[in-house]
Formats: structure tokens, C-alpha cells, sequence
């Protein structure tokens, strides 16, 4: 029916160059086809955008509405404990919240959280279990695994 | 200093099972991994999991915290304007809110948005302009094609 994918991913800002200054200090190269009020960037086979949250509020069919965020959460996951740190500690300092330090899980995982200026959640992690390919794509291992 | 790169999506739901049934009426196959309250899907390169609500924000390290929803947006590109009708008419008739019937853009693509029983809002759209690859994936053409 319809398939399992994601081709973009768009946040919501409340400032358009104010958002992409703080992807810049975490050293994020918006894509040469931004523009037009839309900042994207290059991922890992997708693309994410940054657009103001009032127009991706009428760009929805809903003007005016006052958009929520914090239930759906971005993971990126890293290939060692010391670059999830790396990671977190340049976040907090181009501006974001700390929602909870980098620290070990009950699962023998690694992970962090924080909200970047307009509230939109990422987690860092390390995974032992879901390792990554190496063009960073993650392909979920085989159950016997 | 951090990689462009989303490893994992993760949707804060109201109750995973029924969430589930959701997205199992657009087609999707929970992966074999899934289990311990995290239903989970492979994407394109990535992964996509469903999650209790409360649990997420414990997990942000917010134990009741109201999460909201709306301000990121998951876009899904298909091959044609049929594909996504049909594709809409899928999520409408498996439950969820149209928010926008799909329809052409000023600039030429052609786009609606539905927002799942949660609150999450899909964006199902065709984009002459940014052709996926064979298998699924996004990459933004170059400025001058």
C-alpha cells in the first residue's frame, strides 16, 4: 500500500535564519537548492528542511494553528560513546536544551536528548545491536542475529 | 561535527497496539525485532519505531510532560499524483484526519497532508523536481540540473 519510507522531514521554526544558524554550529551545509523560505539539507538518502512554522502551519490546510512538538523524536545515532558526547556537548553549546545527559541504558545502550531551539527533539545514541552501515544507512539486523 | 544523518524516527502514541493497527492498514510490516512496548519498522536506510507517549517522555528525561505534535512533518514522496491519492485515500479510510486533500502547488508539485490518530502529520506528495532513486532514496539534484 503505501510504502515504509520517509523522503523528507520538516521542522517547524519560529525563525528560519535563526534555526539554520544553530544547524550551522552543529556544522550542518544547507543543500544550493534552499531558498524560497526553505532551508534543506542533505541526509542520509532523505532530506530534512527547516520552514516557518507559521507557514507549515497553513502549508497543513490549518492557518493559525499552534503547533506541538516533543512526541516525535529524531535519533542519530553515533559509532562510539565518546562521539555521542561529542555530539551532545556541541549541541548544548550552539544553543540547545540538554533534556538528559548522555548515559547509559538499562539495555546496554548509550543515549542522550535535547530540544533544539524550537523545541523539536533529538536523541544521540550508540547502539551496540544496530551497528550502521558505512554510508551511516541503519538496516535493522535479522531476529536469529 | 555532527553527520546530517536521522537514524531513527520515533512517534510518541497514545497506545501502541492501536497505533500499530494504524499503520498496518497503510501496509506497513512490523520488523521481527519489534517487542518490549517499541513496535519498530525498517525504513529506506533507516528506522521507524512507535512508542507510548509517557514512556517517551520519561525516556526524554520529562516524566509527564505534555508532548505536542505537528510541528515536524514526515514527508513521503511517491512516483505519480495517482500514487498519492491512493496512498491518502489509504490513510483516510485506515482513520486518520485529512488536514489537506492532496492537490498541485503553485510550484508545480502536487501535495496533501493527514494527520495519524496521534497527531503526527504526514505529508504524501509528488515532486517532479526531486526524482527518487530506484530504491526509494532522496538525493537533491544538483543546482544547476
Amino acid at each position: 500500500m503505501t510504502p515504509q519510507r520517509v523522503t523528507l522531514i520538516t521542522l517547524g521554526v519560529a525563525d528560519p535564519a535563526a534555526a539554520e544558524d544553530f544547524y550551522a554550529a552543529l556544522g550542518w551545509e544547507p543543500h544550493p537548492r534552499s531558498g524560497g523560505g526553505v532551508t534543506v539539507y542533505q541526509m542520509n538518502g532523505m532530506a530534512l528542511a527547516l520552514f516557518g512554522r507559521e507557514a507549515l502551519a497553513a502549508d497543513q490546510g490549518r492557518p493559525g494553528a499552534a503547533l506541538g512538538t516533543g512526541a516525535m523524536a529524531l535519533a542519530q545515532y553515533h559509532g562510539s560513546r565518546d562521539a555521542v558526547d561529542a555530539a551532545f556537548e556541541t549541541a548544548v553549546s550552539a544553543g540547545a536544551t540538554a533534556l538528559k545527559a548522555p548515559a547509559e541504558t538499562a539495555w546496554g545502550g548509550y543515549l542522550g536528548y535535547f530540544a533544539d531551539p524550537d523545541g523539536h527533539v533529538w536523541e544521540l545514541a550508540h547502539n551496540p545491536f544496530w551497528p550502521l552501515a558505512g554510508d551511516g544507512a541503519l538496516w535493522l539486523p535479522d531476529p536469529g542475529s
